[in-house]
Parts: C-alpha cells; structure tokens; sequence
C-alpha cells in the first residue's frame, strides 16, 4: 500500500518530525480523521431517529468528538522537531471525547447502523492516541 | 477496495442521504481530509524553511485552506435528505482556498517537497469539489 | 468603550492591516464570535425541546453556523496588509449559513427564547458581514 | 452593562444548564473567545517580523491554541444540564495551550505590542477557565 499524504509529507518535513514515533503520529491522525467524520454524520443521522431523547447524549457527544478530535489533528500535525509541550494534554481531551462518543454510540449499535459504525471509527482512534501517548511519554 | 468508513456510514444514513451523489459527496470528503492536513503541515515546515520572506503567503494560505476545508467536510457531513441550502456556497469557499493554496504551494514546489505534496493535495481536492458542485447543480 | 482587543491587535499588526476597513472587519469578526457561540447553545437547546421533528432543521443550521462563521473568524484574522483573495467568497459562505440559520431560529423565536436570540446574533453577524463585503468591493 | 448574548441564551435553555456556575462558564467562554482570536492576529503579525526564526514557536503555541480554545468553546457551550463526562480533561487542554502561547507570547512582550496583547488575553483566558475548572471539581 501506498504511504499516506499525511505519512510523506511528514517524512520530506525540513526537520524531520524529530523524535516522534511517525508511524503513530500518523495512524492517530488517520484514524482521527475518519472518526471526526464518523461522528459528523452519526450526528446528523440520529436527529432522524425516532426515539430523540434516546438519542440526544449521542448527538452531543459525537459533536463534541468532531470539534476536539479536529483540533487535536491540527495541533499534532504542527511543531517542527515536535516540541510541543501541550501534545499530551491534547491527546488526552481527544481520547476522553472519543470516548464518549465511543460508549454512547455503542449503546445504539444493535439499533442503528450509523451508531455501531460511528462507534467503531471512535474505538479504532482512541486505541491510536493511546498508543502514541504511550510512545510520547516512553521518550520524554 | 473496502468503501471508506464515510461512505458506509453515509449508506446506512436513515434518509439515504437524499438524492446527492453519495460516490462524489464520499470523494470530495476524503480527499478534502487529505487536502487540510497536508496544508497544515506544510504551513508548519515552511515556518523552517530559510527564505520565510518568500514562504509567508503559503503559510497564511495553507492555514486558510484547512480552516476553511474542515467547515466543509463538517457541513457537507450533515443534513440528512440533504436540502442544505448553503452548501453550494461552502462549496465555493472550499475551492478558493484550495485553490489558493493549491497555486501558492505550487510555487514552491521544485524548492520543497512538502510544497509540492500540499499542492497536489489541495489540486485533487478542488476537482473532486468542483466534480461535486456540478452535481449539485445538475440536480436542482 | 475601550477599543476590542481584536481592534487593538490589529492596529499594532506590522503591516497595519492594509487597506481593509477596520472598524467594519472588527465589527463583523465581534458579532461573528457573537453568533458562533449562540447558535451553539440554540443547537443544544433545541435538542431539549418537545417537538424535535420541528426542530431538526433548526439544529443543523445552527450547526453549519458556527462551524462556517468559525473559519471565517480565522482566515479574516489573517494576512498581514490583507491581500486575501479568497475572503469574499468566505464571507460569502458566512452570510449564506448565517442567513439559513437566522431564518430557522425566527421560525421559533416566537415559542423558544433561545431561538429569538440565536436568530437575532445572526442576523446582526450577517449585516455586519454584508457591509464588510460591501467595503472589499468598494476597495478593488 | 447589560449580560452577554452567551450569558442570556444559557439562562433561557431549557434546562437551565444544570448545576454549573454560569457566570463562570459566560467568563471563559467571551475570555477564551477573546484569546483565540488574538492568537490568530499575532501568529500572523509574526510572519511579517524581522526575526522569524525568534518568532517561529510563537506562531506555532498561538495556532494551537486558537484551535484547542475553538474546540472547547464550542463543547462547553454544550450538553444540557451539563453532564459532560469529557469537560474537565478539554478543559485541561484549553489551559495547556493558553499557558504555551501567552509564555511565548509574553517573551516577545517587550519588542511587539501584538505579543503583549495576545499574551495578556491568553492569560485572563487561562485564569477564567482555571477557576470554571476550580468549580466544576468543586461541585462533583
């Protein structure tokens, strides 16, 4: 399979990424895309479900997921040589969202489609930013 | 190929997603995904390039194409039945800052490598919107 | 009044904004904050509200709003001596998602509280966008 | 002075957004509004200073925390009745990226009047978001 945009444009970047594991850096980042994403259209697909009340804690959390996995993205996507001192804590605000968007879309899974689908893209990211903390803090 | 997770879960929305084309609406999204990353890489290795006199205009235009480009994969992710009134113009707005960003990374891209990946990935995100936009259009 | 920091901050910027009217770019990205951050909460509350079905596409509107008004917040922040040339098609976007969510929250503001106030915070951001716009024109 | 548009939408959703103390969520969602959009400014008045290479972390801290305050103005002004298991730990993130960017910020304080006003504004941002942190833990 063909690298990533994401993976080669980090490998021609003027300082190397530093020390960061790049391989992690970018399966989070990937899997985060597909999960803000997931969670967008999840969203807007349970304000058509019948049962709305049921329904509402997964629409505010899977908003919630979208608007800080996608600034988690950005920021982990920035720092030449990847200094960034708040990384970790922004990684932790994109793993607690994920989450709970996991958890609440999994209380719908066996109900609706959008919500096993939504809840596994959050699952599959959580699992990559947990492993590219551990390899943070493995390095500090 | 296995169909991308936007693609599954946009097929199961419970309107279908109306009448859009869920195959473009599915490809402007990937590729917009791919786009807003790459610049935002990019506007950070040009921070480390020697000459930021000359790379000041691409990191502002490669910042505004992933602000501009997350809004619209967030917005086209929405609207169920799909009667989104503004999204021709979101549309719009899209493929001016990729396009922005798409010429001015452009310039640099026989002196950087990351230049000229944002480039490419800005360029194929502008078709796949504009491919889009035409939809729309065809439609109403 | 004292002057808004972002009309402070932009008075000290190295390239004094260029051209652009000032006092209209300030005016627009203060009642954009403004809107942005309404049509937040009127997406939240309207979730709460008895008759959902009516208010789904009060959600969605408010939800484009805030993620479309955000990016225009940003990217109208940005370029020293303002040389940006996709900015009125930004705009342009903001006044389209601030129109379709304005005109949604008036059709509640007569039974919910937040909606009138959404639908006034938007309506104001959209005037104060349309008379930026009218500005730029005006300019080139 | 009259309340903030924030402040009256809050006081008028349908639940009341709970037990949370509003006047300290109004304070650090218009603080953090402030400093986000101040951070845009001064990343972008600092590519247009003499000494980029001093400049480049301050670009970088003030683009990150544009993004992460974003992102947690957008999820505190959500989830009625304020159960959001995710708030604390975005929170956290918000102060973290404050922290960077009014540190850096402050370091050009003295050359740059754009620094001095994004540093003063990240610091009251972080100051009102530490004590909705405060009372948040206080309550639970």
């Amino acid at each position: 399979m063909a690298p990533s945009t994401a993976r080669q444009i980090m490998d021609v970047h003027p300082t190397g990424f530093g020390l960061i594991d790049r391989k992690k850096l970018d399966a989070a980042i990937s899997a985060m895309q597909v999960a803000s994403q997931a969670a967008s259209v999840c969203a807007d697909a349970c304000l058509n479900e019948g049962q709305i009340k049921d329904m509402r804690e997964c629409v505010r959390t899977c908003l919630d997921c979208a608007d800080v996995v996608d600034a988690a993205v950005r920021t982990l996507s920035r720092h030449a040589g990847w200094e960034q001192s708040a990384a970790p804590t922004i990684l932790r605000a994109a793993v607690a969202v994920l989450d709970a968007a996991g958890h609440e879309s999994a209380r719908h899974a066996s109900m609706h489609m959008h919500s096993r689908l939504a809840s596994e893209a959050c699952r599959k990211a959580q699992t990559a930013c947990e492993e590219l903390l551990d390899s943070l803090a493995a390095r500090s």
